[in-house]
């Protein structure tokens, strides 16, 4: 697989906002772990990694992966398991970069999601050609929530351009957001 | 807007397979709900019909309507009330057919979807090409459990093409299969 396809999603739910604009640490969702892994799956990430400070959520999680991965799940549906694969739980998003700066290919790029418009804002295009022409990891951080906390912006190397739909409507559920981005991104398509 | 924005995304839940190949009726799932309608009106869908030949589901489904419309949830979440405005409940495909070619344009062209390949398939591109130069009213029918029925792909007009990413994996859920259809047929974006 070409080095361009070195990426990892993130799902953060620390530091995020609520509705009023407070950081907070959101609940993990089971259907965010198995929407996210199967798309993923579908274009190659090498990880998706749920991040949360709480360590109830993290056991919340290893209790779903293991029905999935090695319990009736597995049997059950073998294309779930496939996509749990690619599944981790971490307590923060320094632990996931360090982690893939270790094991990686050397160079990290961290990309932040936001449905905010931004002066700072990389184009898809121009991202997905820095990719392929640096090589090494892309990490894509989504949050949760009403988004990622300014101090995970301002961290980032790159902010991610908005998606931008046919209207003015920007209410994507993340699910959605991470499916449209990988396959802006990674897509193959004939246009 | 364009007349090629005449777009109506229907959920069908019967006729569709299970697991085994049986033709059944699947449960409607709240989170559908929410998350095609959000898709739908960011990308200028005029409708989103959810399709189910039972009841007690569709009644289940306005009592969702209504709660974000009209409820508490109006209130709360005044940007899922707008979502919720392009969502309708009918009885069976062909009545929403009948619906939208006596209020629509004329011409009713329906898309079936399908993670198989078809040697009948159309591209996103070509597609997107005709929709263009025709103008009319576009369906494109997504199928729950494991897929549509072959009746309901044999009536169609087009076939389109699966998704596809950059593995052999092909296990989106329907949620993911949703945003990324309308994002290569609607979607602006710079490359």
């Amino acid at each position: 697989m070409d080095r361009y396809d070195n990426a990892h999603i993130v799902l953060l739910h620390h530091p995020v906002y609520n509705k009023r604009g407070d950081v907070v640490t959101t609940a993990v969702t089971n259907l965010d772990l198995h929407d996210i892994a199967r798309i993923g799956k579908t274009y190659g990430a090498k990880h998706f990694y749920i991040v949360t400070p709480l360590d109830v959520q993290r056991k919340f999680v290893d209790r779903i992966l293991s029905h999935w991965r090695e319990g009736y799940g597995a049997e059950y549906n073998p294309q779930r398991k496939d996509a749990f694969d690619i599944v981790a739980v971490r307590s923060s998003l320094g632990k996931v970069c360090h982690e893939i700066e270790i094991n990686g290919t050397g160079k990290v790029r961290v990309v932040a999601t936001s449905a905010a418009v931004s002066e700072k804002a990389t184009t898809f295009r121009s991202l997905r050609s820095i990719m392929q022409r640096e090589g090494g990891d892309t990490i894509l951080l989504f949050g949760t929530g009403w988004g990622l906390a300014k101090e995970v912006l301002d961290q980032a190397d790159f902010i991610l351009e908005p998606i931008k739909g046919t209207t003015s409507y920007n209410h994507l559920s993340v699910r959605s957001a991470v499916a449209i981005t990988m396959d802006r991104l990674f897509g193959i398509r004939d246009r």
